[in-house]
């Protein structure tokens, strides 16, 4: 198989999101939907016709009533991507299809998290996945999720702080160890790509993903595009200031969410009340016995998330918040106050916000690493 | 003359965007900045060119290497437009012409600032601007910039707490009075929608507008568009929550800026601090004489601004943010503790962000009232 890619125009990209995301779509429809001229669309779509992205259907109701007439579909097995998700002691690995539709997975205990060790067993998950009958074919692009400051245009984890890393070309590596396109992307970003094309954000204006978790990490929407920020920063509402004489957060500041809501804080601050060393899930389970103090330790963090949120709103104005993440799981503790701060410092509409409580799983972030994969196709050249 | 408007398609607003704010340009730099092709970009420009709204220019360089040749070029004198801002105890008209470029100023005071003072104040503010020789012809539009919770879709000002307003039709009220075709628009969106055309924004890829006085408003520009909020609010820098125990905000909520950095709060607390009733400018008299403990209240509303201005940074990253307004005469006492607070928390990258300090007249904000009706004008049929 050959891989001509259809390298589309911004208006050829426009059209295939469009198809991707809301088809089968008539190139009536597609017109009424992106604004394009029916010239425009017709030329658009070509290049993904004769490289088989996209294929005509047969109009099933001929009457024209009930379906649109020969409407566009995406062939979605026409090209496969491959997504890891690297955590700090395991690798999580997906195969996908152009719609994201996931056709495989599998995952590797990491014996050490260092660059040395995770690039080859990253390039062991692939070849495993590639032996497949008829996958090798039609795949060309590994997405890779990392947490930390990651520099996409050219695959380098600048920092990774929960892998310890610093300034890794790790699409570089991965690169000479695959053979494969490699794009290496910040695990909440490419989570909320694939949320925004394939999830809750579809149809949505703009929408918030927040992960709950060692972090508080956040993917903004809005007027249509990820928030990228205008120096490589945004999103991060884990560092927002809503306690601002509060304890110091790991990144040095005080007062961040952070500092009180993540997984660390919330086990130093359960330690310190208990006047003993607990672990998250003994602090979970003494709390969900009835233990006030340590109750306490989670409703105040659940109170610095809805802080953190309500400046979200507040500023942004997004139509849904999805929140997500490991963190999820002591969401009984943290929800009811999480709900009742956002509520009181909303201001206005902006309480309509919806909050969307949504469980990911490490496959679901693997996932997200291969929509990386399926945007890029999509870049217009 | 008759105004056949040029009707924009999306490509031709974006052409024609382009010609307004970077021209003048030759088509081929036009493709290139628009990523158009040349037939869309011939295409595009030929209703602007046929309705006088854009002229080809001679080439002022035979030899083609100094300058583009035969660059398009905007004529500004094609329409002008008028711009109202409405305050509790003044009018403030300008005229502009399309590139929003100031041809004439008003004011008149108003005695009582009720809508049925206002708007035949507004009628005879208009009418003296159009007797000029050669204006009437020229304008149809009538932008107003009004404080408050503006439907700019229907004209309707649905809440002004400044000018104790609700559900007032002014749109409609004013275009029976002065038979022109008329636009109301919040004042901070006006501002901001001038800033990103024809100001600091320019050439930016984000940015804030935020205004110090009264209130404390915010308008922002992410992804290319102005966030106008899924459920109608954004840009609320007032009501982020920063200091969580703090004072009660006039809205309701608890410890947000408005509740520390607004002038009314100012002058409580300073009345307060010193025992006595004071004025605003006894209180910037004193403070700036050296009284600690008011110079304290200045600090503290400097600190809950920049406490804001970070969780803006840090969330949605802008370029650069220009801090204006009424509020900026006071910027002595509070602008120290301003940066501290924003540089201490803003996240990385996110305190590259460039804080800009602009005195803005009431002209200024008059003449975004006159940008409201510039972008009607572009708005894709
Ligand atoms: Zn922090
Ligand atoms: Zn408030």
């Amino acid at each position: 198989m050959h891989y001509n890619s259809p390298q589309p125009t911004p208006a050829g990209a426009l059209v295939f999101t469009t198809v991707l995301t809301r088809g089968p779509l008539s190139r009536v429809e597609i017109g009424e939907l992106t604004g394009l001229s029916s010239a425009t669309v017709t030329k658009a779509t070509r290049p993904f016709l004769d490289n088989g992205y996209l294929v005509e259907e047969p109009a099933e109701d001929p009457s024209g009533r009930g379906r649109p007439r020969s409407p566009l579909a995406i062939r979605a097995d026409r090209e496969f991507f491959l997504g890891v998700k690297v955590t700090a002691a395991e690798l999580i690995a997906v195969v996908t299809d152009l719609r994201a539709g996931v056709r495989a997975t599998t995952r590797r205990p990491l014996p050490e998290c260092t660059p040395e060790a995770v690039v080859p067993a990253i390039a062991t998950l692939v070849e495993e996945l590639l032996t497949e009958p008829g996958r090798r074919a039609r795949v060309r692009t590994l997405g890779v999720a990392v947490s930390g400051d990651i520099d996409r245009a050219t695959g380098v984890v600048r920092s990774s702080p929960f892998l310890g890393w610093t300034q890794v070309d790790l699409a570089a590596q991965l690169h000479a160890a695959t053979g494969l396109s490699v794009l290496v992307e910040n695990d909440v970003k490419a989570l909320t790509a694939a949320e925004r094309w394939f999830g809750s954000g579809l149809g949505a204006s703009s929408f918030a993903l927040v992960t709950l978790g060692t972090g508080v990490g956040c993917g903004l929407v809005v007027n249509g595009a990820l928030v990228a920020g205008a120096h490589g920063v945004a999103g991060e509402l884990g560092h927002v200031p809503v306690v601002p004489d509060g304890p110091r957060c790991p990144c040095g500041r005080t007062g961040c969410v952070e500092a009180v809501a993540a997984e660390r804080a919330i086990v130093a601050r359960a330690s310190e009340v208990a006047g003993t060393p607990l672990t998250l899930a003994e602090a979970v389970a003494k709390a969900r016995s009835g233990n006030e103090p340590l109750r306490e330790v989670f409703a105040q963090a659940g109170h610095a998330i809805g802080l953190g949120l309500a400046a979200l709103a507040n500023l942004v104005g997004p139509e849904r918040i999805v929140v997500s993440g490991e963190g999820l799981a002591a969401y009984d503790l943290i929800g009811e106050n999480l709900r009742q701060t956002f509520t009181a410092h909303a201001f206005g509409a902006a309480s309509r916000c919806t909050l969307e409580l949504r469980p990911l799983s490490f496959e679901d972030w693997a996932r997200g690493a291969a929509v990386v994969g399926i945007e890029a196709l999509l870049s217009p050249t």
